[in-house]
């Protein structure tokens, strides 16, 4: 193993130069004219992998962006099967003029951290295991597992063909763990492993009223404004308790068991400087559950954006002709998706009144996961970490979605190690998103590692 | 008079080549970038009112768009003098893809009408004023009363600088009646003049939350979001009734009398045509009022238009930094617009949680008017559509805001007389926007005679 690491130590420069390069691709998966752009970097991807020892590599088509598949399935039957996941497309870049540099020219910085979008959510994370899978091949022409790579190009369009891909090809993609860096440390310099995901349900409502933009002198008072009714519907969508009022939201949630509040308790959360970072001068989330607790085991209803009427600078006086909001709810385990859609299309119905037409449309979801905190991959996965950073690993949940990450439960039976590297500072989604490059490094060598002490196990 | 309208009806097709030109300039008063365009058309009728006759015409510089300024006083001492009141700049046109025809590219169409930006709102309107005076003094060589012109390019851009123009310029444009053609007929063939007008305020509330857009996995839940928030702000500012809910909001509304309520009774108003022409199943306002009554003679408050968040097409998963709406009350008399902005900035501070940071900005604002339903002038106005149109006029409120008729009423002492010539179809502010050519014609006609009759009557 210490052969493989000092292979690693020795080609920081050429890791970083390859990252770079990736990073370049406006890979964004969500906006019709970057379609180009995300399938260069579905190539990109599948030329390191096949170069770094990967058989089979293909790309998968699907009625969006392209599957990256590759394999190397010599380690004997014996050994366990490792599904690698990640994801080679990213975010939207807006709003641009709030990035201090340019999204698709990666710049590192003093701060030992590289800017670019994309680069920790998730793009440098899926890299450090290609890497060091290449680094095992390259010094010992084997690998203690068997290996087989998954990467997806509609991850934040809402991984829309995944679910179908991965049904249809169970034998294929037949693994014992899923692998998937695309989660985030508590804070920095604490490595961490989260057990459990949030799920999603996101809706676009939109509300329909006169045929077209009315003047609002002539028409103001009789005529029932979309834009009003809109901001009334979405206010009745949680009480002043901050829970959510649609009926049966809560009735498959998980409560919190004592360890684990306890075990969230001693983690280092600091509300003031949580509100500083912030900028708020407080939080407000639901009644009767500290922060950590709120964004990582309760549901969430935000809206994501509105849009309605005038938007320009100035003023327009007009009863706009339609409004609408994309909201997205969080689910908790055991939430299910397609449940949760249901009754919120129900209840977005339900309120509506008679004077306009509401359409919901829901645009995708995922269901929560929960994995144990125990057995063999996930105590190779902490030590690990604890060898390649020095730290002993807490286990935490994320606030965030990886609906695939249930699809691995369900299809494959195949238990997720979210052995994620970012950093809550990191800003992914956000400008200036940026990985931290001792994570980079250290990554690849507890990814070594990783393979190493769970392949030994067997 | 004969002579005169002869006249007029051998220039029916320069008067239509003239308004083509001046309707071809995009004067849109509340976009930057038309700053030249609007310019230009001040010029063009500034042009076009010292070819029709006018003296001393000027344009006046306001920290804003020019006002043109026009007179003729040569009636003498005993006549009266009409101060001629209209605005040569337009509304924005968005959405421009609504538009059957270009905005700017002003179409006759077999109906008769002629559909561009701003041909009904008002630049047809004040132009028939001018054609008018110009056919009067062309073949009589002198007008019936004395005449000053005042046409302002901010109209549709809440009129910032004319108050302070008017007061300054008390003398310069001392008045008796304030003749404006800015409003519309109950319905098509039913000549129509109203005697009051709703006021404004308009403004635009900004609720500011985290320093930037948040992931919504790692945030959601504990973070307050901005356009929650809004939403939830806007729902309460109407109760289930219709009613506005801000404290004291109709403090000095005006009841309807019994005479009115029983006038507009008798209106031929559908409203299964209203709504279906609408293309909504139902109206909604004031509880315990027609829809006549709550769009003339109620106060109200509409969101104009909201933005906050992901506007794209698909999914992005934030909590945004901020969002905005700008709203609008039309207010009644005797509502005044600066107590009701004060009442507005007040509860809105007192409605937002203490996890955001709310301003309110107030756009602009103007009183309510309401004129006497007889008197010299008006009955000169009425007599004057009676005989161009052949067909008894009614008298109506209207639902929209021409707020510098309250400011000739406080600063001038004048009447308006609202000789308004649009019909409801016009569209104003919407796409489409037309006028109709026997209205413009006739309109012409009515103008002629109504300077003659109120000027003889002295």
């Amino acid at each position: 193993m210490d052969k493989v690491l000092n292979y690693t130590e020795s080609q920081k420069e050429r890791y970083l130069e390859e990252l770079i390069d990736f990073l370049k691709i406006p890979s964004i998966s969500d906006l019709p004219e970057h379609k180009q752009d995300v399938l260069d970097a579905a190539d990109w991807i599948a030329d390191n992998i096949k170069k770094a020892g990967m058989e089979n590599v293909r790309m998968e088509e699907t009625p969006g962006h392209p599957i990256v598949y590759g394999e190397w399935l010599n380690a004997g039957a014996d050994k366990p099967t490792v599904l690698i996941y990640g994801h080679y497309d990213v975010q939207p870049v807006d709003p641009l003029d709030e990035w201090d540099t340019p999204p698709f020219e990666p710049t590192i910085k003093e701060d030992g951290k590289i800017y670019a979008r994309g680069t920790c959510d998730d793009k440098a994370q899926l890299f450090v295991h290609v890497k060091a899978l290449e680094a095992i091949l390259k010094e010992t022409g084997t690998l203690p597992v068997n290996v087989k790579i998954l990467f997806e190009g509609e991850e934040e369009a809402g991984s829309n063909h995944l679910d179908e891909f991965i049904y249809a090809n169970k034998e294929l993609l037949a693994a014992d763990i899923a692998l998937v860096s695309d989660t985030k440390w508590f804070t920095e310099g604490l490595p961490s492993i989260s057990y459990a995901l949030r799920g999603m349900c996101y809706v676009e409502v939109t509300v329909n009223g006169p045929f077209q933009d009315l003047h609002s002198g002539t028409y103001g008072g009789a005529v029932d404004n979309p834009v009003n009714v809109l901001c009334t519907m979405i206010a009745k969508l949680k009480d002043e308790y901050g829970r959510i009022a649609i009926p049966g939201f809560y009735d498959d949630v998980l409560p919190l068991d004592e360890e684990e509040r306890a075990g969230f308790k001693e983690l280092p959360f600091d509300h003031k400087q949580y509100c500083d970072y912030l900028k708020i001068s407080n939080t407000k989330g639901e009644y009767g559950y500290t922060v950590v607790e709120q964004t990582w085991a309760r549901p969430t209803l935000d809206v994501n954006g509105i849009t309605g009427g005038f938007q320009g600078e100035g003023a327009k006086t007009i009863i706009p002709a339609k409004a609408s909001a994309k909201i997205s709810m969080r689910l908790v385990p055991h939430q299910k998706f397609e449940d949760i859609a249901d009754k919120v299309k129900y209840h977005l119905q339900a309120i509506a009144p008679p004077t306009v037409d509401v359409e919901v449309d829901v645009l995708h979801g995922g269901n929560p996961v929960m994995a144990q905190r125990n057995g063999e991959a996930m105590n190779a996965a902490m030590a690990s970490l604890e060898e390649a950073f020095g730290v002993k690993p807490v286990f935490m949940r994320a606030g965030g979605s990886i609906p695939v990450t249930g699809t691995f439960q369900d299809a494959l039976d195949a238990e997720p190690i979210l052995m994620g590297l970012g950093l809550p500072s990191d800003n992914i989604h956000g400008p200036n998103e940026k990985f931290d490059l001792r994570n980079f490094y250290g990554g690849i060598k507890a990814s070594v590692l990783f393979f190493e002490k769970y392949g030994n196990k067997h």
